[in-house]
């Protein structure tokens, strides 16, 4: 194992998408929305294990989730806890891990993942990030990590490799957020575009170049910050200068500009579990093609999402598609994938209930 | 007011079809189905007021609801609260409140009624109990409530009357319980069937005449506890007695043996409430025919009974002829017109959990 490996997680974001399974207290990647007794946070740590060093995994989240962190990974120390003051984007988040690793390891290689995404083969996904990592090893290159695209996803980032370039590690030609259905339809049949993951691989002496060429006030923020990183004042500097970075993904900042980003294609299943539809994809299923949380009674049901943590005996019946979700102080029944339709319900919450059940 | 007038209320009934809204510890008579504030027991109540002095109504009722009783109509004097220590069907508990009202009162007029119909049109119930009071004073008439009929209802029983009888109390032809479907359009088109409402009237002469007649076992069970009705020792005859009872309707032991039986048909709108349909037709609707009790956001429901007593925020989106059910220790969603489905959930429920959700 590479010593210089690093790996950060980032374990501060929060939505609306999953709610009421997913709370402003306590969001997707601190739940066990796989029900295997893990939430996505302690999946995506124990993913790494055997890609770095225990040591060497970071964890980056907002100041409100610290004491999740710690009580779900209580191995990490101190040092393995990056707090944001403040949500600003993934460019400011990524910047602070690696200007502080920078400064303790001047050859480090460091990998970038989200938190609550989920990976269904495991072995498979450490395979292709040593693949990443060694490509990113004592070169320039900013390595991100595709996924084959097996529909036309509207919901996603698409990334463009050059088709004929040699070897598993691609340039990219270009990067697509968001597109239409059309489009995406098109991307998917083309053959030469995958999903972008949301996982980057590059030296820190790399991204640092990388943020000082694009990205210049928040390089010199953090650059500031290397006389305190590893001391008692970090978190002062932290709250200090933190707010007022600009607020700008990573995507946009750099990968999108640098002449010098590549992909590698993950051959494992993989999922961002952004909607319930997606959650109801990665999950094991009864016969009707149902997943259960919960001790539910189940009569004509099919296809649908039953999560059950009240205590209460529930019975159903006659449900094709339908998400119940019954949690100790919020009772949900909708269809499973009306996606756009949950930003409306907690809009409505919050209009009529305030932030109490968000 | 008539002093000779006694209303029988019986509210010994329990039943699983209104199942996880009504349980074995408080039946549907003890509920507030309507949404009103009131329970349907405290609602037959009221609607005799009109009809008979308060100190001359009656509660039957089993000796497990006896202080459900007493908390729901504190006004009742002990003696209005007949005790049944077992459930032993209609006949001996008319019996019973016939031999005991007869004691005190020998040309009493009694009126028996169940705990758990509801009537819509108040006042037009008020004329037509004093008709049929009317048709039953010194005479030895047995009068039912008949009510005409708006559908094919296989759950009712059915009264034929002799059409082209004069005045409003007509002699009875035939009684019919629960026919097939085919039947009951039969009898829907042929005009002279009305549905038997459960609702009887008689002198406590007439109907103490009638069981020496036709049930002449339990007539003299009952004639026997005349010394003993109002005094200290009542409770532990009936004890002693009524667990030994033939277990056998009025209906079927009486009504349908005699030969004196008249029907008065109700232009009142009646629901005996036996189904969750039935339920949804009796009550106001919402502009999506939704009938809702409690707080609930409801998204694009429509034709759905949704009852929530958790406490719970309820998001609910995409129903339609549903029934949804949250209460403190059981959450049902199931289709409401499904009526042969509740046996089977109760059944399971039974199966897996014993009675503990009952």
């Amino acid at each position: 194992m590479n010593a210089n490996v690093h790996i950060v997680i980032m374990a501060g974001g929060v939505g609306s998408r999953f709610w009421p399974y997913s709370r402003n207290s306590r969001p997707k990647q601190f739940i066990d929305v796989m029900g295997i007794g893990k939430s996505l946070l302690q999946m995506t740590y124990e993913r790494f294990l055997s890609v770095s060093n225990k040591d060497n995994i970071i964890v980056v989240t907002n100041h409100d989730y610290a004491d999740l962190v710690k009580e779900q990974l209580p191995e990490l120390s101190e040092d393995q806890i990056l707090c944001e003051p403040k949500r600003r984007n993934t460019a400011p988040c990524i910047a602070y891990a690696a200007y502080k690793i920078h400064k303790k390891d001047p050859k480090a290689v460091m990998v970038v993942t989200p938190a609550d995404h989920v990976v269904l083969q495991e072995e498979r996904f450490s395979r292709v990030a040593t693949v990443a990592i060694d490509a990113a090893t004592d070169t320039d290159k900013i390595v991100t990590v595709g996924i084959k695209p097996t529909r036309p996803e509207t919901g996603y980032g698409y990334i463009q490799y050059i088709e004929k370039s040699e070897g598993a590690v691609k340039p990219v030609k270009t990067f697509t957020e968001k597109p239409e259905l059309e489009l995406a339809k098109t991307f998917l049949e083309s053959g030469d575009f995958v999903w972008n993951a949301g996982i980057f691989v590059w030296s820190t002496e790399t991204i640092t170049d990388a943020f000082s060429a694009f990205l210049p006030d928040i390089a010199d923020t953090f650059e500031e910050g290397s006389s305190v990183y590893y001391t008692a004042d970090e978190q002062d500097f932290i709250n200090r200068v933190y707010p007022s970075c600009q607020n700008i993904s990573i995507d946009y900042g750099i990968l999108e500009k640098s002449s010098n980003v590549h992909v590698i294609e993950g051959d494992f299943d993989w999922s961002d579990l952004g909607t319930w539809n997606s959650l109801h994809e990665a999950r094991e299923k009864d016969e009707s093609e149902n997943v259960i949380d919960g001790e539910v009674m189940v009569f004509d049901c099919k296809d649908s999402i039953i999560k059950s943590e009240s205590g209460r005996l529930v019975v159903l019946d006659n449900l094709d598609g339908y998400l119940v979700g019954d949690f100790k102080d919020v009772l949900i029944v909708c269809k499973k994938d009306n996606e756009g339709k949950f930003r409306e319900y907690v809009a409505q919450v919050k209009t009529e209930k305030g932030e109490k059940y968000l």
